[in-house]
């Protein structure tokens, strides 16, 4: 049981919700950090003596560490020449999700965790630290196995989802791989997971299919989340809220009446603008939802066909840029947003018990995040343990 | 005299030109550095015994350094809260420009020294290795010429922008002040500078104010480049085209006239969509000049108020989403493209001869510049000397 006070905080942003300031922020701060978990926070002159150690962070703001509650990071390969040729609008042969999943059917486990470290090792230094990983890159039973253990080897967050696409083999026999996915494949994955996902969109997933996916997950005891609405109008949102599920991510098009049920659920609208970026589509508008009073996530996706960033600084700022978001809703959804994307209350604020996941910026404001786009503003990152 | 063989490149990006391919890009290739100097490219089974160091690079590409020809790197305080009321369309007392002129006329020189060096410090460890900075934030005589000493101490590419904007105490005699900038003030400033420059735009200075100022600059052995056509169709591209200035910078709105000049000048277009990201302006069609035929640089225009990033890789990354350009031609423009606008040459390609400058990727194209958007892949920077 060691303590550490960090002192000389300039603006601190807590999530600690006040009137008029979802984000608490309270400045001249100081926060001691006792086992890991913020212990006190309050005016640095009133700081307790005794620390075991205290770190003066010169003026600097902090941030609660980024909670990136949607990303695929277990895979192998890249779609770099995919990706040239989209942004140039010329043609490439793209086998999409297809692609990635024959590279990481082939990759061997050593393979795969080297190429997982080296991605969290980024989040990390980006001040991401809380993050989800889903399957969805092997859609056989041992290897969506393998992928779900190689996940839990770096979080806790791991999502099953062997409905990310009908591979290849089950093409005239999608009832079949729908019952594989229920069956052993759930079977086989629940264990390293505690959620489960399907990718409910046109070309992937009906409803009817994603709700015997996601009935059977909630079965062996795992929280759901959809993919939806993505490329089009579509039942993503709906079955979400239906069945409630944590989050609905992507919510790029949404009808009224997808905005009402999400208003009045718990469902989280996880929005993904590093996909709109990276594939040049249209952005939703976070600020639509937000004034309909839906809770709103920002996350990566991060994944190597549609949003190959890990980046949750690039996110707000494209969230201010792009979605009506101001910083100050940004930097909620990228921090308590994700926090509640993933059901968590110990993560995303910075509370007394909260973990102690902090982000030290090199700025003076948590303003910064979009102020100062694409430019690496943290200078440390605390992680509880 | 050190030499040191840079070997296990996996892609280079030279930019010597061979046909279809102005980023003369090789693979599998060792780059000998001489004394700060490129003195042998080639196979990596043909590289020359005997260096003193040999450095493997593991497969990664290497880029030449980005060459960010147009940044305002000298100034007091920031303009936070001004980007956040813009960015949720709330209403701010905008003191625009004069803020900063206000804050950096009251700052010491240690003050701005620390900062224009810790600007310089993330510039570097961004992948820049070359940047021009300007004047024009204390449009006093001796302010002028402290901010170009100041800038003088960390590039060689300094350049005199006391026709930034008229200062308050002028603003009842333009003539007068245009008077100051052309005598006194280029006097004070032209031995710490190469360049001069003018902010040509409605609300700024005219065409006229502009080529009295260009052409005492130019009679004062300064090159010349221009800001124009940021706001409106107006008269900088002529301007800059006319006088043969090196460069006009923004070129947001452009009209057929001012794309036909371009392309028959040896004047570069240098693109600033970090202004667009950051003011939420409309971005200009880089694709409308390259097909003309014009010379198209990409730089930061990092500053306070319109564009407070210096991140040459997400210039390219929205060059690419936005502006129409390939990722070759994002990075071209980054690297060689500024160097032209510049006129160096000797950075902005990895030829032999040219300066050392390197930057090595954590990633094994250099595709992956806009494919992995916001994430910061710069692995080493080499710079000569
Ligand atoms: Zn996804
Ligand atoms: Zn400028």
């Amino acid at each position: 049981m060691t303590t550490t006070l960090y002192t000389g905080i300039g603006e601190l942003t807590t999530n600690v919700a006040r009137t008029g300031d979802p984000c608490g922020t309270i400045t001249g701060v100081a926060v001691l950090v006792d086992d890991g978990r913020v212990s006190w926070v309050g005016a640095a002159s009133d700081a307790p003596d005794g620390a075991d150690a205290v770190v003066d962070l010169d003026g600097r703001s902090v941030v609660p560490g980024f909670v990136d509650s949607h990303t695929h990071l277990v895979f192998a390969g890249d779609r770099a020449d995919e990706f040239a040729a989209r942004m140039a609008g010329t043609p490439y042969a793209a086998g999409g999700i297809r692609t990635t999943v024959a590279a990481t059917r082939e990759a061997s486990d050593d393979a795969l965790r080297a190429r997982v470290q080296g991605l969290v090792a980024e989040l990390h230094a980006q001040g991401t630290t809380t993050f989800e990983i889903k399957t969805g890159y092997a859609l056989t039973v041992d290897g969506e196995e393998r992928l779900a253990r190689l996940a839990a080897e770096v979080t806790p967050e791991v999502t099953f989802l062997g409905a990310h696409v009908v591979p290849a083999e089950y093409q005239d026999d999608r009832d079949g791989y729908v019952d594989l996915v229920c069956g052993p494949m759930l079977s086989a994955v629940a264990p390293y997971a505690r959620w489960v996902d399907v990718f409910c969109e046109r070309g992937a997933f009906t409803a009817a299919e994603g709700e015997r996916i996601l009935r059977a997950g909630a079965a062996a005891g795992l929280g759901m989340r959809v993919h939806g609405n993505q490329l089009g109008i579509g039942d993503g949102v709906r079955l979400a809220v239906a069945l409630g599920a944590a989050s609905v991510d992507h919510c790029t098009y949404l009808d009224d009446e997808d905005i009402a049920a999400l208003a009045q659920s718990d469902t989280v609208a996880t929005l993904l603008p590093g996909v709109e970026f990276s594939t040049r589509q249209r952005y939703p508008s976070a600020r639509r939802l937000l004034d309909a009073g839906v809770t709103v996530a920002l996350a990566s996706d991060c994944n190597p066909g549609s949003s190959f960033t890990s980046s949750m600084p690039l996110m707000i700022a494209l969230a201010v840029r792009e979605m009506g978001m101001t910083v100050s809703e940004a930097v909620w959804a990228a921090t308590a947003g994700g926090a509640r994307a993933l059901r968590r209350s110990d993560v995303g604020h910075l509370g007394v018990g909260a973990r102690a996941d902090l982000v030290v910026l090199d700025a003076p404001s948590r303003t910064h995040l979009a102020y100062r786009p694409g430019v690496p503003l943290v200078h440390e990152v605390v992680r509880a343990g």
